[in-house]
């Protein structure tokens, strides 16, 4: 009988944890943005921390990999050609792009530590990073929207949340900037946390976009290893948001139904943005 | 400093668990049928535990109550007048209903100390048994069901998971019952569990339901403090599951959007009951 149990505990806050039993923990780094942990869990595979905050398992990444994908790619005016991901250091939302047939996808990550990891502990994600079609930059994406002369149809925003090295990717400037790289009829989404632990995070996706948007609206996902397991999603458009007359396959979470009605809020989460 | 805490923790397997801080233990108590306790939590208020699953918190128990009631009030084929609900001994879902503006209501709950303990822990909840249009009954609602000449426009089957005291309320013998005491046109909703950690709920609630009824449908809605903190809900009428023309005001949770969205499944939860 094993007497020493090893668990990887996610505080929510000073009062409430999630907590994961873990075979063995496969890397801690601290790199010079933020701290990585690797776990192999035994319930949802391997987990990816980052700052102590599960970013991804093996088990449930495609709920939010899925949701931040092809809602954007099914509300966008046109069928988006080229794409761009700020953030998303996994993998796993270039990989979904791939799968919806883009033709160019661009990925600015800001930590190349979170590739290296990934491209390990991931490899099934990572390995998006090698098609040829995907271009992968480790540099900071708030610079990179300032200065970019190129124009996307759909552009991800795929941070951690908006506290430490991700924080400016929810302000007004850094949307002003999204609005002027973004193709005619092209679609933004950012994640924008768990409307019941981080009530500002939804609020603020809203403010930092609404000046350079005319039209911002939220969905939600169920996540189970986010805190409360459920997350909030925010698009917006300069042009109505209306899903585009094309069907995609099912998904393991995403149907056709399920990219109408999540925008369907709560009537708690819809007070957060009123 | 307090250098001790005590936590209260869940167990969704053997291998991942919330945990509660909370700063008392008010009562613990061993009955006819089961465990129950009370803490008293930082971040969601009183807790109600029964055999260490949490039954509802201060804080989320609107989540689940919203939707175990509004929803199947307006599907029913006509403004429903009186309605039976077995379990829920807290009386959350009665107190609902009575919102609701339901003549009668018979609410049959096993375990006369459950409701005990609601009266003193979770008064606001467990004062519409006080209500006049509100007959509490202590006793088994499976025979209930079987020897009752009443007819309901709408039964809520509010229960403890398919383990234990609650197993026979997901049958199909049950269900026949159930259907016999069902007004024409009306309709049953049960609590189906979390698709993610209890994926045979779901199934067995259809499995129980679909003998006794032409139409069963499930819903879902986020919980917090729930397993995965996605959980669902399954409807079963004898006439199809339509929304009657009414509309409610919204609720914490519940507003119109989600009475029509709810039901759009993921496809994971899809393949459970196909």
């Amino acid at each position: 009988m094993k007497l020493i149990e090893n668990w990887f505990s996610e505080r929510y806050s000073d009062n409430l944890q999630l907590s994961f039993r873990v075979s063995d923990q496969l890397l801690s780094v601290r790199t010079d943005f933020q701290r990585i942990d690797v776990f192999e869990t035994y319930d949802f595979g391997k987990l990816l921390s980052i700052d102590g905050t599960v970013q991804l398992t093996e088990k449930d990444e495609f709920v939010y990999h899925e949701m931040i994908t092809r809602m954007p790619y099914l509300y966008s005016d046109r069928k988006p050609e080229n794409a761009l991901i700020i953030g998303g250091g996994d993998g796993g939302a270039a990989g979904e792009l791939v799968k919806l047939g883009l033709k160019s996808i661009v990925n600015v990550e800001i930590d190349g530590q979170v590739v290296e990891v990934c491209r390990k502990h991931f490899p099934s994600l990572a390995s998006s990073f090698s098609r040829k079609n995907v271009e992968l930059i480790i540099g900071d994406g708030i610079k990179y929207a300032e200065k970019t002369d190129r124009k996307f149809d759909m552009i991800i925003i795929d941070s951690t949340d908006p506290v430490g090295p991700a924080e400016g990717l929810f302000n007004e400037d850094f949307y002003r900037n999204i609005s002027r790289i973004l193709s005619d009829g092209g679609v933004v989404v950012t994640q924008s946390g768990s409307p019941f632990y981080q009530p500002k995070a939804i609020g603020l996706a809203h403010k930092g976009m609404a000046p350079a948007f005319s039209f911002v609206r939220s969905y939600t996902a169920f996540i189970p290893t986010y805190p409360s397991g459920f997350w909030s999603f925010t698009m917006a458009k300069k042009t109505p948001i209306e899903m585009r007359e094309e069907t995609l396959d099912p998904g393991q979470y995403f149907n056709m139904e399920i990219a109408r009605s999540s925008f369907s809020l709560p009537e708690f989460v819809k007070k957060l943005i009123a």
